[in-house]
């Protein structure tokens, strides 16, 4: 029952397989759209940093916005990005090239391969996931209205989420609720590497000023993701973890969880949201 | 605006923090229950090999599984597991210790530290997320009925999924859809990881007969993870990957998604269904 090669489509975010449905009782067969997932190697200078599942497509930025993420590259330092995939959607390689005389942030294998040896117990852990950043400045202030408009224009904009029901996405907005970028991923932290790579790759960091807008959970790596590009406000539409309220709340930041109709709540900074 | 020590509570899998809220134009403000999330550093014999966020609770079992679900060690060398945790909730340390003369899996280091050098673009790079395991063996098989009641099994058992809305959940099910192991964290693999990491404890694995539900997605990791522990029927509650199929159908695992109230999607090894 092997997924006969006439049903993949490489290349796009999504796929098509045949499944059965039951509903109701009622059995019945027929195509179905998957949210496409392959491996993405993420090279620096030619040098394998890292292997991440994510959906086809901005490989760059994601190789970008993963490594501006990790304290690894400054965006002004990057030459080029060469991205090569396999025909058979067995997934590719994003390498960056940093320009002639650039280096790499010194010891950054520190992220990935560092061994912890403090005598506080768990001290290391947290420090070795935690960049380095100044907290945010302050501002933007944005409307309760704009605020609870954001979750419907980022749906809009996402026409392989209606298709698939399997897609994260991230937005980045202006204050008053225009999208910037819209980036979709099976993995949400992808997605906001994707749209923090396509500013670095735009020159338009740091993204001071601007509402980031999650799908679903916020998370410590999505806070620090958007940390990382000076992001003060994001909002999610599902709730946030303890570390990512205490992240937002040492850094200055805006955090909105449970953005549904109606109603959000708000977990740091609430002067950034004007009337509450 | 510091998250004052006092809000947190050390060691179990949510804290309260203060918060704003804003519903259909009023504001209020009072405690909210989060989902705890810190970082854990998983060691092998003293030696760091990963660091994951998850939520608190279980760290033996979540070393145990991740180590097992990326085929470092076989269980039956695990000779104990020590734990340390932060008072302050900064993190925690497991460190699973080998009995004596057992080695970790030649070429551990492949899964983190791998430089791919294939000639094909892509190639290596799902080789080197993909572990070799051998497909699932046939059975069980499971009526519709039971498939359908088992979301509701999982959200009955699932107290703090209750109080925070911020946790994904993993059940090991029989055939029957009598719960075996449940598991909750902020990322849903950990939850796996920890499911798997128990029976692994236990001397249960491999999990030949079972039924795993994640509240989810199912991504290609959680598959993997599944089938390294030859769980041979995965369902999800929400969609599948095109990668997760692809393994399971390469790999004669039977791949339930969009399980919800009525119906649900069969992507793989329907044989295991009963009457579809």
């Amino acid at each position: 029952m092997a997924l006969p090669e006439a049903e993949r489509i490489g290349g796009l975010p999504s796929e098509r397989a045949r499944v059965v449905r039951l509903r109701q009782g009622h059995v019945s067969e027929g195509p179905d759209v998957l949210a496409a997932e392959e491996p993405l190697e993420i090279r620096l200078n030619g040098e394998q940093v890292a292997v991440t599942m994510r959906t086809p497509g901005h490989d760059s930025e994601l190789a970008v916005g993963f490594l501006f993420g990790e304290a690894i590259l400054r965006p002004e330092d990057i030459a080029n990005v060469a991205e090569c995939r396999s025909d058979e959607g067995d997934g590719g390689v994003a390498d960056v090239g940093l320009r002639p005389g650039a280096e790499p942030a010194a010891g950054w294998q520190r992220n990935f391969y560092a061994t912890s040896s403090c005598g506080i117990c768990g001290k290391a852990s947290i420090e070795a996931v935690r960049q380095a950043a100044e907290p945010v400045a302050d501002g933007p202030v944005v409307t309760s209205e704009t605020i609870l408009g954001l979750p419907d224009a980022l749906r809009e904009a996402q026409r392989v989420f209606e298709r698939t029901g399997g897609l994260h996405a991230a937005g980045l907005f202006d204050p008053d609720g225009r999208l910037v970028t819209l980036r979709e991923d099976v993995g949400r932290h992808n997605a906001v590497d994707k749209v923090v790579g396509r500013a670095a790759l735009d020159g338009r960091l740091p993204l001071g000023g601007h509402v980031l807008l999650v799908s679903g959970r916020a998370s410590f790596e999505i806070m620090q993701k958007a940390l990382m590009a000076q992001v003060p406000f994001v909002a999610a539409v599902s709730a946030p973890s303890s570390l990512a309220v205490r992240l937002a709340r040492e850094s200055n930041m805006t955090l909105v969880g449970f953005l549904r109709a109606g109603g959000f709540n708000v977990y740091a900074g609430r002067e950034r949201v004007a009337g509450i």
